[in-house]
Parts: structure tokens; sequence; C-alpha cells
């Protein structure tokens, strides 16, 4: 069983991710940590709560960063028009749900569970990279213990969707993003270059609903709102999965092409939140701020048919395909 | 005849480029003005001199910027590793050469000539974008009297080639290039996006100098160095045809796809010199720095084969294909 720690701001593209990791019959979900970002802390956080309660998800839940890692930069911008106001496409999640939260921060949750096994516990973070970072900071030696990080995020070879540069995820924090990602520990990126070509259909989710367990039925719920999002605001007949695109990477990495190289994040200036990889088969260049940062893998692309069918047999059918 | 003026830094690439609008039955090569970035001014300068001398092209030449846009910016970086420390591949170009020179600058005999003929002069420009920069803070006004602007630069869904983020032509002066994308007029964009994608082989070019007129014996000369570079450095098998890809669309457009959008420059920091289009088809983003930009056209596609035939044909028969 693969022991992975999912960091999340539910967002509805997180709900399926995490009925994904919940239902997978090789992950075993040790432990759920939330990070502000589709919305406030606090209603991530609460949703985080929503959601295991509804689905019986017994891994705990750790209340993540509510800022961004940088005392300097105002990252206080969420995305109801995308999520809802809820987060959860306007469903009415009650405001307080009862359903335990751990003591500790994300981050040392993180710390701690990675020392307590290590070598065996794999990040999946699908939100902004603030708790990754912050649990860096506190310990840099996880680095060394963590057995992979899966991150969604980013856009190298296609446009943002904040800005025409950034992409939610690294925008909404950039510096914690470039910590991630030129530390020391192998990451591997899901972002926009291929999570947008791997988009569900409304048909597709509610044959899901009908053949699947009752789970399925608040999953789709609350996606309607996303799915009129994806279809009035960027013309696609679905809704992107860029969250579950990272949790099938975990058990199907063969479904993805991945491109290796040093990867940066602009800070700053017209470009803030851009990532931009130094292929390491390519053009040599001298003297850049990609020298000396580890290698990490791009995703450059993927099989969506093979992703959606693997989501399907998960969420429908409680196996891998 | 479609009246040009040749805004360029030779620069081995753009000797070929010279040669092919010098060679153009449909073209009137009108001036050719200088700019730093391939080498020095001095040496830059010195090279059209040299090349209008052996090739007896009559089009004026002004000398133009050697230095950046900006006051603040250092921009005294050249490219003797793949142009050569002569900017010519290294074949003893005298050091003065007899050859008369314009006595405005090149800002000025773009001012001038445009409005002498007003609606009729396209810029090509495949160097440093400083000169045409400097003209559009002179008179603004030329803006709506060019006819277009063709420029060779810029990467947009690739990396760059000064750095992983940055195009040599845009990184070399970043703030004019944002000056000269953001202005009101229509600029088409050639980038790396296609211009590394049309490379000629030394043995096309041997075939070309074997069929065709005696001014190929200099070009084959002093493109050796620059396929040499290619060949150790960037790993292709042949030289890329940056500069002429942007002339040859001058009169065959259909070879190459566009994408319109507003494009901005990131200027200073990890991604200096980045070129990034807010695509018009695509995507809507809320308050960004492309709001109130106008559109441009930037190459995303292109048929290396009927370009390569497209500049056999001028170069070796003079005529289009």
């Amino acid at each position: 069983m693969l022991k992975v720690i999912f960091d999340t701001d539910p967002g509805v593209d997180d709900a399926m991710a995490l009925l994904y990791l919940h239902r997978h019959p090789g992950i075993d979900l040790v432990g759920v940590t939330t990070v502000f970002g589709n919305a406030p802390i606090e209603i991530t956080t609460r949703n985080a709560q929503y959601l295991h309660q509804q689905w019986k998800i017994e891994a705990p839940i750790a209340k993540g960063a509510g800022r961004a890692f940088d005392d300097g930069r105002d990252a206080a911008h969420f995305a109801p028009i995308v999520h809802g106001e809820d987060g959860l496409g306007n469903i009415g999640v009650p405001l307080d749900v009862d359903h335990p939260i751990d003591e500790r921060s994300a981050a040392q949750f993180i710390i701690d569970t990675v020392r307590a096994d290590p070598g065996n516990v794999t990040l999946v973070a699908v939100g902004r990279m603030t708790n990754l970072a912050l649990a860096l900071k506190a310990d840099p030696e996880i680095a060394a213990l963590v057995k992979d990080v899966v991150i969604m995020g980013g856009a190298f070879d296609v446009n943002g969707n904040v800005t025409p540069a950034g992409e939610a995820n690294i925008h909404g924090d950039p510096e914690a993003a470039d910590v991630v990602f030129t530390a020391s520990w192998k990451v591997t990126i899901i972002g926009l270059d291929v999570t947008l070509k791997t988009t569900m259909s409304s048909d597709y989710l509610a044959k899901m609903v009908e053949a699947g367990p009752s789970e399925l039925r608040l999953l789709s719920d609350l996606s309607q709102y996303y799915i009129d999002f994806y279809r009035q605001r960027v013309g696609l007949d679905g809704m992107a999965l860029h969250d579950s695109c990272a949790c099938v990477y975990l058990t199907e990495p063969h479904l993805f092409e991945v491109r290796t190289g040093p990867v940066r994040v602009v800070c700053g200036g017209l470009a803030d939140g851009k990532t931009i990889q130094a292929p390491d088969h390519g053009r040599k260049y001298v003297g850049s701020a990609w020298d000396g940062v580890p290698s990490q893998l791009v995703c450059t692309g993927i099989q969506p048919d093979a992703i959606l069918e693997a989501i399907r047999a998960v969420l429908v059918e409680g196996r891998t395909p």
C-alpha cells in the first residue's frame, strides 16, 4: 500500500481526488492537510471535515496555512467563480461540521508522519505549496525522508489560468512553490500542460453516478457549478480534473510523459507565478538561475481517455484498471 | 514591390536574410538599419557595409543603437560563440570597409523613410528592438504610418536560447521589445517556436552554392562557424534560419500559423526577456497587464520544407517558388 498525505484546498476537483484516494485499493490515505487557495483556510478545512464525514474517511485532518509563505505577499485571492462561495459548488455545506481535527499544524503533521515512517510516505499536494514549504523550512531533513512528492500546479508550455503567465496553485504562493521545486527531493509536477487536456463531461459523470456507490451522488452534486464554469468561461464541454490527474499519477505513471530538468518559479512582476523548466536534454544555458537546482519531473503528455477510465474504475468499482 | 527596411545585427543568419531580401524579385529593400546584438554596434555596422560592398547592395545603411533603450539596463552581452568574434563566422572581415553610411541615426532614418511613403513601408527587425522603440519614442505617429512590422524574436510556448526564459533578441533589450509589442501597429512575431523547426543542413547549403550565383560562396563561407555551433552546442544537424524565416513571412504568410492576442515582455527578474501572449481565443483573464494592449500575431506553426524551398528559390534562382 502506498502511504499518502493529501495536501488540499477543497475545492471541487479536490473532492473528486479525495474520494479517489479514499477508494483506491492500493493507496493508504494516512492524512489530509488543508491549505488556503480555492477558498480561505477556514472554508477549505471545514470542507475537508464535511467530505470526511459524508464519505466516512478516517484519515486525520490537520489544518494548514491561511496565508502565503512570505509575509510580504498579499495572497488573499480566492476562486468563488470556479468553486462557489462555499468552495464546494454552493451545495449548502453546513457552517460547522462536527468532525475531528488534529491538534498539529499541517506542516508539523507532515513532518511527524514522514519521520515516523521514513522513505515510505508520499506527499500529494494539489493546492498552494505553502504547507510543504513551511514543513521544509521547519525541518529541511524531511526532503530526504519523503518517498515522493507529486503536485498539481504550474503552466510550462501553455498559458496560466489566473494570468497569461500564472497557474492558480503556483500564482497563489510563488515563493512557496519555488522552495518546494528547488529542494533536494523528487517532485513530479502535473500542470495545466496536461490537466486541461483531461476533462470529464457531465454525461460521463452522470453515468458514473448511476453505476457507482452512493458517495458519487454528493460528488456529482458539488460538481455541477464547476462544470458550468468550464462550459461558460473556458469553453470546455466538461470539467478539468486537475487534482485527480496528480492522484492517478501515483499508481499509473505510464499514462504520462515527463521531461526532466530544474524548475524555478517567477516571484513578482508581470510573470508572477510562472513556472519555467530548464530541460536536462536540450540547450545548455550558461550562468542561469537554474544552475545547481535539482532536476524535477514535469509532465508534458497525458493519455486523457485512460486517465478517465482509471478514475472511473476506482470511483465506481473500487479497483484499478 | 514591397518596400522593406531591414533592421539587423549581422550576424550570420542576418547575412542570409539580407541576401534573400536583396535577391527577392517582389521586395524593394529601401534601407538597412543596424543595431547591436550578435556583436557590438561598430561590428554589426561594419558587417552590413561589408555585405553591401561584396554583394553590391545599394540600399542605404543607417547606424543604430549601441546600447539598450533603458539607461539602467546593462546589455553589453554578445554572441561570439554563435556568430564568431567578427559576427560573421570569423571569416576575416577587414577592420574598415569603404562603403557609405547614411548620416542619420537608424531611428531617424526609419521615421523619415516611413513618413516619405506613408502606409507603404514594412519594417523587418531581426535584432534587438532598440531602433524601433527609439523611433516610436521620437515620433509615436509612425505607428499608424508603417505598413507592417515583422520581427524575429521571442519564445512563447518553448524555452529561450539565452536563458530558459529569454530569447536573444528580446532578452538583449526587453524594455524596447515591450514598447514595440504594445504600440498601436500590427506586429507579426516569428520566434523560436517556429524558427528552431526550420534548419538548413550543410549539404543543402552546399548544393545551393553549387547551383546558384557567386554571392552564395561568401554566404556559405561565413555560415560554417554557425553550423558548427548548432551541431556542437544545440545538437541540431543544420543551422537555424531565424532571420530568414521572418523575411519569408513577408510574401509567403500562408506557410505560417499565427495566434492573435496582446503580447507583453517580462522586464527584470528570473524571466527577464520572456515573451508572453494572452491569446484572443482562449481563457479570459480579469485585470491582467495584457488588458487594453493591442493584439499582435505570434507564429505558432511553420512549414519548414516549404520555407527552405522559398529561400532556395530566391537565393539560387532569384524567383519566388
